[in-house]
Protein backbone atom coordinates (compact mmCIF):
# COMPACT_ATOMS: atom_id res chain seq x y z
CA UNK A 1 0.00 0.00 0.00
CA UNK A 2 1.39 3.34 -0.39
CA UNK A 3 0.06 6.14 1.24
CA UNK A 4 -0.13 9.41 -0.28
CA UNK A 5 -1.04 13.11 0.72
CA UNK A 6 -2.35 15.04 -1.59
CA UNK A 7 -3.82 18.72 -2.27
CA UNK A 8 -7.44 17.98 -3.97
CA UNK A 9 -10.15 20.39 -4.77
CA UNK A 10 -8.89 23.09 -2.04
CA UNK A 11 -8.76 20.62 0.56
CA UNK A 12 -5.68 18.40 2.09
CA UNK A 13 -6.24 14.27 1.99
CA UNK A 14 -4.89 11.05 2.75
CA UNK A 15 -5.10 8.76 -0.30
CA UNK A 16 -3.67 5.40 -1.66
CA UNK A 17 -1.61 5.32 -4.87
CA UNK A 18 -1.25 2.31 -7.18
CA UNK A 19 0.40 2.76 -10.53
CA UNK A 20 -2.12 5.61 -11.74
CA UNK A 21 -4.36 6.48 -9.55
CA UNK A 22 -5.33 8.01 -6.11
CA UNK A 23 -7.98 6.44 -3.86
CA UNK A 24 -9.12 9.16 -1.24
CA UNK A 25 -9.54 8.10 2.00
CA UNK A 26 -11.79 9.36 4.74
CA UNK A 27 -9.20 9.90 7.32
CA UNK A 28 -5.99 9.72 8.37
CA UNK A 29 -4.04 6.13 7.52
CA UNK A 30 -3.76 5.52 10.95
CA UNK A 31 -6.97 5.33 11.99
CA UNK A 32 -10.12 3.20 10.57
CA UNK A 33 -11.49 4.52 7.00
CA UNK A 34 -13.27 4.11 3.90
CA UNK A 35 -12.51 5.08 -0.14
CA UNK A 36 -14.30 8.29 -1.03
CA UNK A 37 -13.40 8.89 -4.88
CA UNK A 38 -10.47 8.58 -7.19
CA UNK A 39 -8.59 10.74 -8.93
CA UNK A 40 -5.26 9.75 -11.29
CA UNK A 41 -2.12 9.95 -9.64
CA UNK A 42 -0.74 12.20 -13.24
CA UNK A 43 -2.95 14.67 -11.88
CA UNK A 44 -2.11 14.12 -8.49
CA UNK A 45 -0.68 17.26 -6.06
CA UNK A 46 1.55 15.26 -3.55
CA UNK A 47 2.49 16.79 -0.58
CA UNK A 48 4.61 14.92 2.44
CA UNK A 49 2.81 12.02 3.02
CA UNK A 50 2.92 12.80 6.75
CA UNK A 51 2.45 15.33 9.15
CA UNK A 52 5.21 14.36 11.63
CA UNK A 53 5.10 15.91 15.46
CA UNK A 54 8.58 14.81 15.36
CA UNK A 55 11.61 14.18 12.62
CA UNK A 56 14.59 12.21 14.20
CA UNK A 57 17.50 11.56 12.29
CA UNK A 58 20.47 9.31 13.26
CA UNK A 59 23.89 10.58 12.32
CA UNK A 60 26.96 8.18 11.05
CA UNK A 61 24.81 4.87 10.05
CA UNK A 62 26.87 3.93 7.43
CA UNK A 63 30.18 2.50 7.95
CA UNK A 64 31.58 4.60 4.88
CA UNK A 65 29.93 7.19 5.59
CA UNK A 66 31.51 7.15 8.99
CA UNK A 67 34.89 7.03 7.06
CA UNK A 68 34.43 10.22 4.44
CA UNK A 69 33.45 12.53 7.68
CA UNK A 70 36.12 10.90 9.70
CA UNK A 71 33.94 9.73 12.79
CA UNK A 72 34.91 6.74 14.69
CA UNK A 73 32.17 4.47 13.91
CA UNK A 74 29.47 4.96 16.95
CA UNK A 75 28.64 2.17 19.97
CA UNK A 76 25.38 3.96 20.37
CA UNK A 77 23.30 5.85 17.85
CA UNK A 78 23.69 9.59 18.12
CA UNK A 79 20.19 11.49 17.60
CA UNK A 80 19.49 14.51 16.20
CA UNK A 81 16.33 16.40 15.49
CA UNK A 82 14.91 18.47 12.57
CA UNK A 83 12.25 20.78 13.07
CA UNK A 84 8.50 20.16 11.69
CA UNK A 85 8.70 23.05 9.79
CA UNK A 86 11.77 21.68 7.42
CA UNK A 87 9.14 19.24 6.25
CA UNK A 88 8.94 19.26 2.16
CA UNK A 89 6.86 17.16 0.03
CA UNK A 90 8.14 15.51 -3.18
CA UNK A 91 7.09 18.27 -5.51
CA UNK A 92 8.51 20.74 -3.03
CA UNK A 93 11.55 22.90 -3.64
CA UNK A 94 14.43 22.63 -1.78
CA UNK A 95 15.47 26.88 -0.79
CA UNK A 96 19.45 27.27 -0.60
CA UNK A 97 19.08 29.68 2.76
CA UNK A 98 21.21 32.80 3.09
CA UNK A 99 24.26 32.49 4.63
CA UNK A 100 24.82 29.18 3.84
CA UNK A 101 28.25 28.56 1.37
CA UNK A 102 27.64 24.73 0.83
CA UNK A 103 24.47 22.78 1.14
CA UNK A 104 24.34 19.02 0.73
CA UNK A 105 22.25 16.18 -0.12
CA UNK A 106 21.59 12.93 2.21
CA UNK A 107 19.88 10.25 0.99
CA UNK A 108 17.88 8.43 3.54
CA UNK A 109 15.47 5.81 4.24
CA UNK A 110 13.42 7.21 6.58
CA UNK A 111 10.63 4.77 8.91
CA UNK A 112 7.09 6.44 9.60
CA UNK A 113 5.49 5.35 13.42
CA UNK A 114 2.15 4.22 12.95
CA UNK A 115 1.19 3.96 16.56
CA UNK A 116 2.40 5.65 20.28
CA UNK A 117 6.17 4.29 20.64
CA UNK A 118 7.42 4.04 24.06
CA UNK A 119 10.19 2.08 24.89
CA UNK A 120 9.48 -1.02 22.47
CA UNK A 121 12.38 -3.35 21.16
CA UNK A 122 13.35 -4.01 18.27
CA UNK A 123 11.54 -6.85 18.12
CA UNK A 124 7.86 -4.75 18.81
CA UNK A 125 9.33 -1.96 16.32
CA UNK A 126 7.88 -3.48 13.29
CA UNK A 127 4.88 -3.65 14.25
CA UNK A 128 4.76 -0.12 15.06
CA UNK A 129 6.05 1.18 12.09
CA UNK A 130 3.47 1.76 8.87
CA UNK A 131 5.94 2.27 6.22
CA UNK A 132 9.27 3.61 4.62
CA UNK A 133 9.65 6.71 2.70
CA UNK A 134 12.58 7.99 0.59
CA UNK A 135 14.06 11.61 2.34
CA UNK A 136 16.42 13.83 2.02
CA UNK A 137 18.54 15.11 5.14
CA UNK A 138 19.45 18.43 3.59
CA UNK A 139 22.56 19.67 5.74
CA UNK A 140 24.03 23.15 5.60
CA UNK A 141 27.60 22.14 5.37
CA UNK A 142 29.85 24.80 6.91
CA UNK A 143 27.18 26.04 9.23
CA UNK A 144 27.30 22.45 10.56
CA UNK A 145 30.95 22.24 11.25
CA UNK A 146 30.65 25.85 12.54
CA UNK A 147 27.68 25.69 15.24
CA UNK A 148 28.99 22.06 16.74
CA UNK A 149 25.40 21.36 17.31
CA UNK A 150 23.32 20.34 13.98
CA UNK A 151 20.07 21.74 14.83
CA UNK A 152 20.69 24.97 12.46
CA UNK A 153 22.47 23.62 9.76
CA UNK A 154 19.97 20.87 9.19
CA UNK A 155 16.62 22.83 10.26
CA UNK A 156 16.06 25.42 7.98
CA UNK A 157 12.30 25.38 6.14
CA UNK A 158 12.54 23.29 3.07
CA UNK A 159 15.28 21.02 4.30
CA UNK A 160 13.36 17.71 4.60
CA UNK A 161 11.76 16.57 1.79
CA UNK A 162 10.12 13.04 2.15
CA UNK A 163 8.20 10.80 -0.02
CA UNK A 164 6.66 10.59 -2.79
CA UNK A 165 4.24 8.09 -0.53
CA UNK A 166 4.78 5.85 2.75
CA UNK A 167 5.30 2.29 1.34
CA UNK A 168 3.65 -0.53 3.85
CA UNK A 169 4.62 -2.90 2.51
CA UNK A 170 8.61 -3.30 2.03
CA UNK A 171 11.09 -5.31 4.03
CA UNK A 172 14.06 -2.40 4.75
CA UNK A 173 16.38 -4.72 6.08
CA UNK A 174 18.60 -4.79 2.65
CA UNK A 175 17.32 -2.26 0.20
CA UNK A 176 18.97 -0.59 -2.69
CA UNK A 177 19.69 3.99 -2.17
CA UNK A 178 21.05 5.78 -4.62
CA UNK A 179 21.26 9.48 -4.59
CA UNK A 180 21.51 10.84 -8.15
CA UNK A 181 21.91 15.21 -8.72
CA UNK A 182 21.26 16.21 -12.12
CA UNK A 183 20.97 12.41 -13.11
CA UNK A 184 24.39 11.33 -11.99
CA UNK A 185 24.70 8.57 -9.51
CA UNK A 186 26.48 10.24 -6.20
CA UNK A 187 25.32 7.53 -3.55
CA UNK A 188 25.13 3.99 -3.71
CA UNK A 189 24.70 1.56 -0.88
CA UNK A 190 22.45 -1.33 0.61
CA UNK A 191 20.38 -0.67 3.77
CA UNK A 192 21.75 -3.81 4.80
CA UNK A 193 25.52 -1.26 5.26
CA UNK A 194 23.84 0.65 8.36
CA UNK A 195 25.73 0.30 11.68
CA UNK A 196 22.32 0.18 13.45
CA UNK A 197 19.08 -0.96 11.29
CA UNK A 198 15.97 0.66 11.62
CA UNK A 199 14.14 -1.92 14.16
CA UNK A 200 17.25 -1.15 16.46
CA UNK A 201 16.99 2.69 15.48
CA UNK A 202 13.36 3.34 16.71
CA UNK A 203 13.49 0.86 19.78
CA UNK A 204 16.60 3.01 20.93
CA UNK A 205 14.97 6.57 20.30
CA UNK A 206 11.55 5.28 22.01
CA UNK A 207 13.55 4.72 25.23
CA UNK A 208 14.18 8.37 25.23
CA UNK A 209 11.39 10.00 23.91
CA UNK A 210 7.99 8.98 23.28
CA UNK A 211 6.81 8.38 19.10
CA UNK A 212 3.71 9.24 17.95
CA UNK A 213 2.07 8.64 14.86
CA UNK A 214 3.33 10.07 11.95
CA UNK A 215 6.79 10.58 13.29
CA UNK A 216 9.58 10.23 11.25
CA UNK A 217 13.00 8.54 11.48
CA UNK A 218 15.55 8.99 9.04
CA UNK A 219 18.17 6.45 9.34
CA UNK A 220 21.48 8.00 8.18
CA UNK A 221 22.87 8.57 5.03
CA UNK A 222 25.69 6.45 3.30
CA UNK A 223 29.01 7.81 1.72
CA UNK A 224 29.13 10.30 -1.22
CA UNK A 225 27.16 13.72 0.24
CA UNK A 226 27.87 16.29 -1.57
CA UNK A 227 26.86 19.81 -2.18
CA UNK A 228 23.78 21.02 -4.74
CA UNK A 229 23.37 24.51 -6.20
CA UNK A 230 20.35 26.70 -7.45
CA UNK A 231 19.18 24.93 -10.43
CA UNK A 232 20.05 21.23 -9.48
CA UNK A 233 17.26 18.43 -9.29
CA UNK A 234 18.35 15.72 -6.65
CA UNK A 235 16.88 12.39 -6.21
CA UNK A 236 16.62 10.24 -4.05
CA UNK A 237 15.49 6.49 -5.01
CA UNK A 238 14.90 3.46 -2.82
CA UNK A 239 14.32 -0.15 -3.96
CA UNK A 240 10.84 -1.13 -3.08
CA UNK A 241 9.98 2.08 -1.68
CA UNK A 242 9.97 4.99 -4.66
CA UNK A 243 11.86 7.64 -5.63
CA UNK A 244 11.73 11.62 -4.71
CA UNK A 245 12.76 14.26 -6.76
CA UNK A 246 13.00 17.56 -5.93
CA UNK A 247 14.49 20.86 -7.72
CA UNK A 248 17.07 23.59 -5.58
CA UNK A 249 15.93 27.04 -5.75
CA UNK B 1 -2.15 38.32 32.33
CA UNK B 2 -1.49 34.97 32.94
CA UNK B 3 -2.41 32.58 30.28
CA UNK B 4 -2.86 28.61 31.72
CA UNK B 5 -4.35 25.21 30.30
CA UNK B 6 -6.41 23.50 33.18
CA UNK B 7 -7.38 20.34 33.34
CA UNK B 8 -11.22 20.78 34.21
CA UNK B 9 -14.29 18.40 34.56
CA UNK B 10 -12.51 15.65 32.26
CA UNK B 11 -11.69 18.22 29.47
CA UNK B 12 -8.36 20.41 28.66
CA UNK B 13 -9.41 24.12 28.63
CA UNK B 14 -6.96 27.36 28.43
CA UNK B 15 -7.97 30.03 30.96
CA UNK B 16 -6.52 33.33 32.19
CA UNK B 17 -5.28 33.12 36.16
CA UNK B 18 -5.39 36.10 38.88
CA UNK B 19 -4.25 35.79 42.09
CA UNK B 20 -7.40 33.10 42.89
CA UNK B 21 -9.54 32.23 40.11
CA UNK B 22 -8.72 30.96 36.97
CA UNK B 23 -11.57 32.65 34.11
CA UNK B 24 -12.05 29.33 31.65
CA UNK B 25 -11.85 31.08 28.30
CA UNK B 26 -13.49 29.15 25.20
CA UNK B 27 -10.79 29.04 22.21
CA UNK B 28 -6.73 29.57 22.20
CA UNK B 29 -5.40 32.11 23.31
CA UNK B 30 -3.56 33.31 20.18
CA UNK B 31 -7.29 33.26 18.69
CA UNK B 32 -10.50 35.68 19.64
CA UNK B 33 -12.13 34.13 22.95
CA UNK B 34 -14.67 34.92 25.28
CA UNK B 35 -14.84 34.29 29.21
CA UNK B 36 -16.75 30.60 30.14
CA UNK B 37 -16.78 30.34 33.70
CA UNK B 38 -14.90 30.54 37.00
CA UNK B 39 -12.80 28.06 38.91
CA UNK B 40 -10.79 28.99 41.84
CA UNK B 41 -7.05 28.73 41.32
CA UNK B 42 -6.68 26.84 44.17
CA UNK B 43 -7.90 23.54 43.03
CA UNK B 44 -7.03 24.07 39.48
CA UNK B 45 -4.79 21.32 37.79
CA UNK B 46 -2.48 23.35 36.26
CA UNK B 47 -0.68 21.62 32.28
CA UNK B 48 1.95 22.93 30.13
CA UNK B 49 0.55 26.24 29.39
CA UNK B 50 1.35 25.66 26.00
CA UNK B 51 1.42 22.80 23.20
CA UNK B 52 4.30 23.70 21.17
CA UNK B 53 5.15 22.16 17.67
CA UNK B 54 8.58 23.12 18.20
CA UNK B 55 10.95 23.57 21.38
CA UNK B 56 14.07 25.63 20.46
CA UNK B 57 16.72 25.97 22.68
CA UNK B 58 20.13 28.05 22.98
CA UNK B 59 23.31 26.88 24.48
CA UNK B 60 25.97 29.16 26.44
CA UNK B 61 24.21 32.27 26.60
CA UNK B 62 25.17 33.30 29.69
CA UNK B 63 28.57 34.31 30.23
CA UNK B 64 29.15 32.89 33.53
CA UNK B 65 27.66 29.99 32.37
CA UNK B 66 30.07 29.81 29.18
CA UNK B 67 32.89 30.00 32.03
CA UNK B 68 31.77 26.83 33.78
CA UNK B 69 30.84 24.99 31.13
CA UNK B 70 34.87 25.95 29.35
CA UNK B 71 33.05 27.21 26.39
CA UNK B 72 34.50 30.28 24.52
CA UNK B 73 31.73 32.92 24.05
CA UNK B 74 30.07 32.05 20.80
CA UNK B 75 29.36 34.78 18.24
CA UNK B 76 26.36 33.39 17.50
CA UNK B 77 23.66 31.52 18.82
CA UNK B 78 24.06 27.42 19.15
CA UNK B 79 20.29 26.19 19.04
CA UNK B 80 18.89 22.77 19.68
CA UNK B 81 15.88 21.41 19.57
CA UNK B 82 13.75 19.54 22.31
CA UNK B 83 10.86 16.90 21.23
CA UNK B 84 7.82 18.39 22.24
CA UNK B 85 6.96 14.72 23.87
CA UNK B 86 9.75 16.30 26.33
CA UNK B 87 7.13 18.78 27.47
CA UNK B 88 5.79 18.96 30.94
CA UNK B 89 3.65 20.93 33.29
CA UNK B 90 3.84 22.59 36.24
CA UNK B 91 2.89 20.12 38.54
CA UNK B 92 4.52 17.42 36.49
CA UNK B 93 6.82 15.04 37.94
CA UNK B 94 10.62 14.86 36.36
CA UNK B 95 11.31 11.34 35.71
CA UNK B 96 15.50 10.11 35.84
CA UNK B 97 15.37 8.02 32.84
CA UNK B 98 17.72 4.23 33.50
CA UNK B 99 21.14 4.42 32.21
CA UNK B 100 21.57 8.23 32.91
CA UNK B 101 24.10 9.37 35.58
CA UNK B 102 23.52 12.69 36.40
CA UNK B 103 20.74 14.47 35.44
CA UNK B 104 21.32 18.32 35.95
CA UNK B 105 18.30 21.21 35.83
CA UNK B 106 18.90 24.35 33.74
CA UNK B 107 16.35 26.88 34.71
CA UNK B 108 15.51 29.28 31.55
CA UNK B 109 13.55 32.43 30.75
CA UNK B 110 11.17 31.15 27.57
CA UNK B 111 9.37 32.96 25.58
CA UNK B 112 5.98 31.40 23.70
CA UNK B 113 5.79 32.66 20.20
CA UNK B 114 2.02 34.08 19.56
CA UNK B 115 1.89 34.05 15.53
CA UNK B 116 3.67 32.80 12.48
CA UNK B 117 7.53 34.57 12.55
CA UNK B 118 9.36 34.23 9.80
CA UNK B 119 12.45 36.40 9.26
CA UNK B 120 11.99 38.95 11.41
CA UNK B 121 14.14 41.62 12.88
CA UNK B 122 14.76 41.96 16.84
CA UNK B 123 12.56 44.83 16.56
CA UNK B 124 9.95 42.78 15.30
CA UNK B 125 10.02 39.74 17.39
CA UNK B 126 8.46 41.86 20.53
CA UNK B 127 5.06 41.58 18.91
CA UNK B 128 5.68 37.90 17.91
CA UNK B 129 5.77 36.79 21.43
CA UNK B 130 2.72 36.28 23.52
CA UNK B 131 4.18 35.85 26.34
CA UNK B 132 6.95 34.38 28.66
CA UNK B 133 7.27 31.07 30.87
CA UNK B 134 9.93 30.05 33.12
CA UNK B 135 11.57 26.25 32.16
CA UNK B 136 13.99 23.88 32.90
CA UNK B 137 16.33 22.54 30.48
CA UNK B 138 16.71 19.41 32.06
CA UNK B 139 20.08 17.74 30.83
CA UNK B 140 21.13 14.00 31.53
CA UNK B 141 24.82 15.57 31.75
CA UNK B 142 26.55 12.44 31.27
CA UNK B 143 24.88 11.06 27.84
CA UNK B 144 25.10 15.23 26.67
CA UNK B 145 29.31 14.36 27.11
CA UNK B 146 28.95 11.12 25.27
CA UNK B 147 26.99 12.00 22.46
CA UNK B 148 28.35 15.22 21.71
CA UNK B 149 24.88 16.03 20.15
CA UNK B 150 22.81 17.07 23.10
CA UNK B 151 19.35 15.79 21.32
CA UNK B 152 19.30 12.72 23.84
CA UNK B 153 20.49 13.65 26.73
CA UNK B 154 18.04 16.89 26.45
CA UNK B 155 15.28 15.24 24.60
CA UNK B 156 13.92 12.53 27.41
CA UNK B 157 10.21 12.45 27.92
CA UNK B 158 9.00 14.93 31.41
CA UNK B 159 12.55 16.29 30.37
CA UNK B 160 11.04 20.15 29.81
CA UNK B 161 8.53 21.75 32.77
CA UNK B 162 7.65 24.90 31.68
CA UNK B 163 5.18 27.29 33.48
CA UNK B 164 3.15 27.96 35.67
CA UNK B 165 1.79 30.06 33.67
CA UNK B 166 2.44 32.45 30.31
CA UNK B 167 2.67 36.02 31.87
CA UNK B 168 1.97 38.52 28.60
CA UNK B 169 2.59 41.63 30.61
CA UNK B 170 6.54 41.75 31.76
CA UNK B 171 9.64 42.97 30.20
CA UNK B 172 12.11 40.13 29.61
CA UNK B 173 15.34 41.74 29.89
CA UNK B 174 16.21 42.42 32.87
CA UNK B 175 14.58 40.08 34.95
CA UNK B 176 16.23 38.27 38.34
CA UNK B 177 16.59 34.14 37.68
CA UNK B 178 16.62 31.87 40.53
CA UNK B 179 16.75 28.18 40.84
CA UNK B 180 16.13 26.55 44.05
CA UNK B 181 17.25 22.37 44.87
CA UNK B 182 14.90 21.30 48.24
CA UNK B 183 14.56 24.97 48.99
CA UNK B 184 18.05 26.03 48.30
CA UNK B 185 19.42 28.76 46.14
CA UNK B 186 21.80 27.31 43.28
CA UNK B 187 21.56 29.09 40.30
CA UNK B 188 21.14 33.18 40.59
CA UNK B 189 21.62 35.82 37.83
CA UNK B 190 20.01 38.65 35.80
CA UNK B 191 18.67 38.18 32.30
CA UNK B 192 20.69 41.18 31.51
CA UNK B 193 23.70 39.05 31.52
CA UNK B 194 22.96 37.11 28.67
CA UNK B 195 24.89 37.14 25.39
CA UNK B 196 22.22 37.32 22.87
CA UNK B 197 19.07 38.94 24.44
CA UNK B 198 15.49 37.28 23.59
CA UNK B 199 14.52 39.03 21.15
CA UNK B 200 17.56 38.82 19.37
CA UNK B 201 17.34 35.02 20.05
CA UNK B 202 13.69 35.03 18.36
CA UNK B 203 14.69 36.93 14.95
CA UNK B 204 18.09 34.83 14.83
CA UNK B 205 15.77 31.61 14.93
CA UNK B 206 13.21 32.86 12.57
CA UNK B 207 15.98 33.50 9.78
CA UNK B 208 16.32 29.71 10.20
CA UNK B 209 12.75 28.32 10.76
CA UNK B 210 9.58 29.29 10.86
CA UNK B 211 8.06 29.50 14.58
CA UNK B 212 4.24 29.19 14.90
CA UNK B 213 1.52 29.96 17.64
CA UNK B 214 2.66 28.04 20.96
CA UNK B 215 5.89 27.38 19.90
CA UNK B 216 8.93 27.88 23.00
CA UNK B 217 12.41 29.35 22.55
CA UNK B 218 14.22 28.46 26.17
CA UNK B 219 16.78 31.83 26.19
CA UNK B 220 19.77 29.54 28.13
CA UNK B 221 20.90 28.79 31.60
CA UNK B 222 23.06 31.26 33.97
CA UNK B 223 25.58 29.74 35.94
CA UNK B 224 25.48 27.34 38.88
CA UNK B 225 23.85 24.19 37.16
CA UNK B 226 23.74 20.90 39.39
CA UNK B 227 22.63 17.61 39.50
CA UNK B 228 19.29 16.27 40.60
CA UNK B 229 18.12 13.02 42.34
CA UNK B 230 15.09 11.45 42.91
CA UNK B 231 12.98 12.82 45.67
CA UNK B 232 14.59 16.41 44.81
CA UNK B 233 12.45 19.20 44.39
CA UNK B 234 12.83 22.00 41.91
CA UNK B 235 12.05 25.51 41.59
CA UNK B 236 12.23 28.07 38.99
CA UNK B 237 11.65 31.35 40.03
CA UNK B 238 11.66 33.96 37.67
CA UNK B 239 10.40 37.78 38.51
CA UNK B 240 7.51 38.83 37.25
CA UNK B 241 6.89 35.83 35.47
CA UNK B 242 6.25 33.15 38.66
CA UNK B 243 7.08 30.09 40.06
CA UNK B 244 7.71 26.27 38.47
CA UNK B 245 8.41 23.56 41.04
CA UNK B 246 8.47 19.90 40.12
CA UNK B 247 9.31 16.95 41.90
CA UNK B 248 12.25 14.69 40.87
CA UNK B 249 11.02 10.37 40.49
Amino acid sequence: MRVVRVYQDEDVRYGLADESTVTLISDEPFAAWEAEGIVPLSHAQLLAPVIPTKIVCVGINYRKHAQEMGHNLPVEPVIFLKPPTSINGPQGEIRIPEGAERVDFEGELAAVIGRRTHKVSPGEAMSHILGFVCANDVTARDIQKRDGQWTRAKGFDTFCPVGPWVETDVDPLDLEIQTYLNGELKQSARTSDMIFNVYELVSFISGVMTLLPGDIVLTGTPSGVGPMEAGDVVEVRIEGVGSLVNRVV
